[in-house]
């Protein structure tokens, strides 16, 4: 896929995965289909290894090596209880946008885990910088797993030279070193240009659980082989991401470790990028167009893949506000909905339960003008429940289509608010299912 | 129990309850033993009828009665989809506290339900008042069901003179009559005093699903023979209404119909209420006090009866917060544990899973402490799992004493947050279950 950039070099979001189970967790059944192509961002290069942090049968670390000149950006949990890693990163970060480095780990958080495990994301964070010649400044951490567990510092630290002297992996791979309860790993990639020359962009992620919509509530990563400098690089993170990890719930929990970076190499020679405009619906003409265009569909195509991959779910549920006063307002009712247990569990059972649907935008404590509001189910709307202040009364054959349409694994829910003029606004999220209750009840033991 | 006051007029909370199931849902673990104390409120009759609204088998609508010159107050809901009776009942009470009658049907919850609804609304009201002499604008209204359904305002008004014809009924067969997925009819009542005179208060409620604290989330009424001014009896039940409804949370989600009403007959003759003082933990010194303090348990009671009547549940959790700056600080600490399906699910898996509480905390974004926070299982927190910024290193024999506590059906989490001076606050709430998807899966089929 590298330096194939398309004729026309129109922005394009492929996947890449394999949706092999792991861990007794059944693959979703929204796993993209695998594919084995080669995705390189030059100057960024992925390593993985076996640590055994908690993982006996895997890869459970990967280390990003960022070539000298690499600017980051990154998102982190706005948790008040935020994990040792996320800790460091963002003050690091804050420091120093030219990070070489990010290691991160499987199995253990290092959130609430006290002095021992500052101290075991220093060990790592020291060894790491230590053998690679780069001051600790540069490095960068995230860790997920099990919260309050302290992370073995020396496991990593011992295991860091011989996965150095390891040829770089790819993606695929990369993402499968930091999943946990994830059933398949979540790799989006686009090839692209700016101003004609060819651009990489490459993101992996984690998470199926503890997700909510509170900045990046998951680990990933974006890499590109763009020259960019770090604030316009953080404002078209911070800018994707309204629309992509924060338009996303799966069970309404923050995580205290979520950590989103964006990396840029730098590595193509290309007209400079003087500004990121997302706010006028992606249209306006700049040379850097495509490329932010297809920045944006990594980051979408990523959090979609993650609310994919709820855990234990059955469906898959995009919630499209039309007409809100904002596109803010839009995500509130689309998340609101997203997170109630009511709505969720009505899907699972196959119910068009709107009732719950209402309480959902209800409950946000907007204004809503229940004279205007249309719910609707189904990809373009076409089953209405609910307009013009009124139940639709609906006739048995109509009746039988809505409950088909609501059966299927992939259901859209529309509501028009004729409130105001804001476009469209996607939210994703999944259904609450018997093996969500299992899959969470048995994670720690 | 009437005209039955204690010695010392001690304020006392008592429970009247059966434990019969209905509707194909097992009794909750905890409903509270069944008394067949005949509890009375002069000045305040209760009358129920079948009336065939959703269930075939059962009463299904409650008429209450006040006697001329009560006085009510009320909260509501503060969704912004309020069912048409709260749309109603929320004007007239605001035009005219000295309502007459308040009529509430189980079945459908009249919200969302178009002009039909409203229709059903006003001819069930305008039905009552023409058969009790009384004005429209004396009637209160609430619902409760199935949101999205028309009511049969017809059906409603062709019972209610048979049902103003028979005899005032008992307070358990009052509350029985407005359960829906309610394992147990609640009730609390007390005798009390204000200043040597006899005072009776019966509260009765119904809720175990759609409950978040947000004003009053389930449908109470309070009922008393005390004699108290609009404004003061509103106070009383703003401020109670913190520390009892407004503490509870069984799947985080609002209901559309959302009523807590307090009526005072104003039968006996004592010494006037002149003010309302709960700031001052409930401990000056006035000649109502144990009046107010009575009114609060009742409140709590009936609150702490939702909670363990949450859908399926099988745990009853209390998370009592300490030190915190303010009661609001701990109140929103403790709500969002009890709000978190990933604590709810550990929970309901046996599992001290205290990684999650953390989180929980966390996510309310507000500034915490972590080198001073303790974490607790425990009725009196005997089982410390993280202190003084660190996780507690437990040995086998008091991790099995831990396993064993959280596997009780009554677990306390106990939060000491060591930032301020507010009084321990309790919040309640229950575990998220199997049987809790099952019963709301199949709830509208």
């Amino acid at each position: 896929m590298q330096n194939n950039s398309q004729k026309n070099s129109q922005a394009h979001a492929s996947q890449a995965h394999a949706s092999q189970a792991h861990g007794g967790i059944k693959p979703s059944p929204f796993a993209p289909p695998l594919t084995t192509k080669a995705l390189q961002v030059p100057g960024i290069e992925a390593r993985t290894a076996a640590c055994g942090l908690r993982y006996s049968d895997r890869d459970d670390l990967l280390l990003l090596s960022f070539a000298k000149g690499s600017v980051c950006a990154a998102l982190f949990t706005q948790s008040t209880a935020p994990a040792a890693p996320v800790i460091w990163s963002k003050q690091a970060i804050a420091k120093n946008p030219n990070a070489r480095a990010m290691l991160i780990n499987a199995g253990q958080a290092n959130a609430l885990s006290g002095s021992e495990g500052t101290r075991a994301m220093e060990i790592s964070r020291d060894a790491l910088a230590k053998i690679s010649g780069i001051s600790k400044n540069e490095v960068l951490l995230a860790s997920t797993g099990v919260i309050g567990e302290p992370l073995n510092g020396e496991k990593i630290a011992y295991i860091l030279p011989k996965m150095l002297a390891k040829k770089p992996c790819d993606w695929l791979t990369a993402a499968r070193a930091i999943t946990t309860t994830d059933s398949f790993p979540k790799v989006a990639a686009a090839n692209t240009d700016i101003n004609g020359t060819p651009i990489q962009i490459v993101g992996i992620a984690k998470g199926s659980g503890m997700i909510a919509p509170n900045m990046a509530t998951m680990i990933a990563c974006i890499a590109t082989d763009a020259k960019i400098n770090p604030k316009l690089l953080q404002q078209l993170l911070s800018e994707s991401n309204e629309q992509a990890f924060n338009a996303i719930s799966i069970d309404s929990d923050t995580s205290t470790n979520d950590t989103l970076l964006a990396v840029a190499s730098g590595k193509q020679k290309h007209t400079p990028i003087t500004s990121i405009d997302f706010h006028n619906n992606h249209l306006q003409k700049s040379h850097a167009q495509n490329f932010i265009n297809s920045f944006y569909k990594v980051m979408q195509s990523l959090a979609k893949q993650i609310a994919m991959d709820g855990e234990g779910i059955s469906k898959f549920i995009t919630v499209r506000t039309k007409n809100a006063q904002n596109k803010e307002q839009a995500r509130t009712i689309g998340l609101s909905i997203l997170s109630s247990p009511l709505v969720k569990i009505a899907l699972a059972y196959n119910d068009p339960n709107w009732g719950r649907i209402a309480m959902a935008i209800g409950k946000t404590k907007l204004h809503i003008n229940w004279q205007k509001v249309t719910i609707a189910f189904g990809e373009s709307g076409e089953h209405v429940v609910f307009a013009n202040g009124e139940p639709t009364k609906m006739n048995t054959r109509e009746e039988t289509q809505l409950k088909k349409t609501v059966a299927k694994p992939r259901i859209t829910i529309l509501i028009d608010l004729q409130e105001g003029k804001a476009h469209p606004v996607d939210t994703w999220g999944c259904d609450l299912t018997h093996e969500n209750l299992r899959i969470n009840g048995d994670y720690r033991s």
